[in-house]
């Protein structure tokens, strides 16, 4: 195991059983008129949804997995796109051949959401009324909305049924709303370091890195395309993320209060203490890697998203639910979505009879845990998989 | 009880035993050449602090009770400067006759901390060299240096023992300070929602206000005085403080996910949920207040300070301190100064037999509970002061 330490988002590297070198396909729709509605009311199109598959669909097309990514991920969850690729896919550790989402019996869907900049339409994708990017005038979008387009790609591959929809944090968010929006075709959820909601902290600290990059003069009402991206701005909106992907305790042990220079500490303020260095360079790479606007409509989506919404609770909501099985699991050390989280919905599925098997680990790493504590995942998938 | 749900920091007001009409004393020393030496081995001067008393000082000088404040409050920690004054001092609610710190029996000297902007010399402040404010040409403090210049000015009010030092977060690690500094004189110390050291986790979230002011085209440098201050960044910046003030459940509590208006939320990316207004106020409120560069300064001789440097643990430097008592409190859902903290603190005490009294108080309301938990807070001072 190889921990890219000092990297973006954690990806843990292992060699063996990997799904080999993969491609980024594209698929396009919602042509006018018939554009895409959004569940706000508005409507949306063309949209285009890039995504990736590994392993092979079934000839009863019921050997699908999907696998739902978080904030800032895309569609590339396994493999590599070249051999001299140094970081596989952002799940490569749980896609491939004997692995918990194993490609020789599943096939499995990984695409970019919706409002991302990875490929599927998003505010940084040409308007075709204006002939340029969006910016602030593409709608507002949801949890659902990302679900929908994911609908729409799964019937253009001929997918009938789902096997599982899997996924972390919000890719949690998405596996449930899939089991919630489309009942009749999803026979199980995975859902990792999650919740149903975000609470009320994590809206808080969406809303400082929201203001962050609004107040930066690049910023220009999200009009900067072509020009300066808000580059300080959406740095420190990636420093608070980072914050909270880990935990209070894992922040003593992997950083501590080492400075490379105490003497200087006290001399200069640009003296900075390790876990500042951590946090500069996390800030410094994600500006090159992902859009602001983009960041902005996501963490919105991601706070706006209520599984219980319309329904007097969160049980009822999940009435709708056709799932055989869940699977839930969460991390002690996680507290941007709590085990409390994970255990109202374990209570709501419970609630509905629907077999749950619900796994709290205990890991020190808090929140990035999801992408870190692999084996134990692994184990647990793979057990679950095989059990239907 | 009335408590300003939707101020700035908590101040609890209750009418009864004020210490009435007060007002903001100054001293000034350390005139050149005999300027002021700091810890980091630069010099200053003339420092200026700006300070307050309530009660009178014995005939022995042996009366004396420092409260030594936080990250943002002032001198006036008591009664009020005029009739009209909605809101007296910030921890009036412990001081005054009768109350904790009862002014009937004790000298109580507050004092606003070197670096700050509220009446003592800090980076706003006049530099005589150069005739214009400081900004970062003002050394960098640290809390060592708060409580020598506190020690200029006891000394400046003949005041020859200290009963208690006593204070709340930042003002806990000053009264530690200033038994280890001063260990002469200080016969206890009263540590409330404090701790040692400034863990990782909060010296990163130091760091990310910090780089917010300072990315604010504004900051200038630091050199903006006379100009438009950094507002946008110092807003930013005390939005995430504040986040870390509330506990988790305080937030849920308070806020939820309340929203005035949920299908706008859907539709328009500046509909706020009420814990985002709740901070925009707090952002906006601050900057009205206090000085950016004074914040950047404070931060940091928090995120530097470590009551155990230059020693091998923290009750090896605790060998150094001779007070009779301490008593040490903290709040079990501080995620600021995590309880854990405090337990630190009280081990090292009991390490070197000092009679230390803890209290671990279950409290909803996080870090603020130090301002908001008085009723407990006053049994268990009143209790400890009169002991001895």
């Amino acid at each position: 195991m190889n921990q890219r330490s000092f990297g973006e988002s954690p990806v843990v590297i292992i060699e063996e059983g990997s799904v080999g070198l993969v491609e980024t396909k594209y698929f396009t729709f919602a042509y006018p008129p018939d554009l895409f509605q959004m569940e706000n009311g508005l409507t949306l199109g063309p949209i285009t949804v890039a995504y990736e598959t590994y392993g092979r669909l079934s000839e009863s097309a019921d050997n699908v997995i999907l696998v739902e990514h978080a904030l800032t991920a895309s569609a590339h969850a396994a493999g590599k796109h070249a051999p001299e690729d140094k970081v596989p896919g952002w799940w490569d550790v749980m896609i491939g051949p004997g692995k918990a989402f194993d490609t020789e019996k599943y096939f499995v869907v990984c695409s970019n959401i919706l409002g991302s900049c990875y490929g599927t339409t998003g505010p940084s994708s040409i308007n075709l009324a204006t002939g340029r990017p969006y910016g602030l005038d593409f709608p507002l979008i949801t949890i659902r909305d990302m679900v929908s387009v994911q609908k729409a790609l799964i019937d253009s591959l001929g997918v009938k049924r789902i096997k599982a929809v899997a996924g972390g944090s919000m890719g949690g968010m998405q596996a449930m709303e899939w089991a919630l929006s489309y009942p009749g075709i999803v026979d199980s959820v995975v859902l990792v370091a999650s919740g149903a909601v975000s609470n009320p902290q994590s809206i808080a600290i969406h809303k400082v890195g929201i203001r962050a990059i609004m107040d930066d003069p690049d910023w220009n009402s999200g009009d900067y395309y072509g020009g300066n991206p808000p580059a300080k701005g959406l740095a420190i909106a990636r420093m608070i993320g980072h914050i909270t992907y880990l935990s209070h305790n894992w922040l003593w042990e992997k950083f501590g209060r080492n400075h490379p220079d105490p003497v200087s500490m006290k001399l200069r303020l640009d003296s900075n203490f390790d876990i500042e260095d951590y946090l500069e360079y996390q800030g410094a790479s994600f500006v090159k890697r992902f859009d602001a606007n983009s960041y902005i409509y996501i963490m919105r989506a991601i706070d706006i998203y209520d599984a219980a919404e319309g329904y007097g609770s969160l049980a009822e909501s999940f009435m709708r639910m056709r799932c055989r099985k869940a699977l839930v699991a969460s991390f002690t050390s996680d507290w941007l979505f709590p085990t409390y989280q994970s255990h109202e919905i374990v209570d709501a599925l419970h609630e509905n009879n629907i077999e749950c098997h619900y796994r709290e680990i205990d890991s020190p790493y808090g929140h990035d845990s999801f992408l870190l504590e692999y084996m134990i995942l692994t184990e647990s998938i793979k057990g679950f998989l095989s059990s239907f």
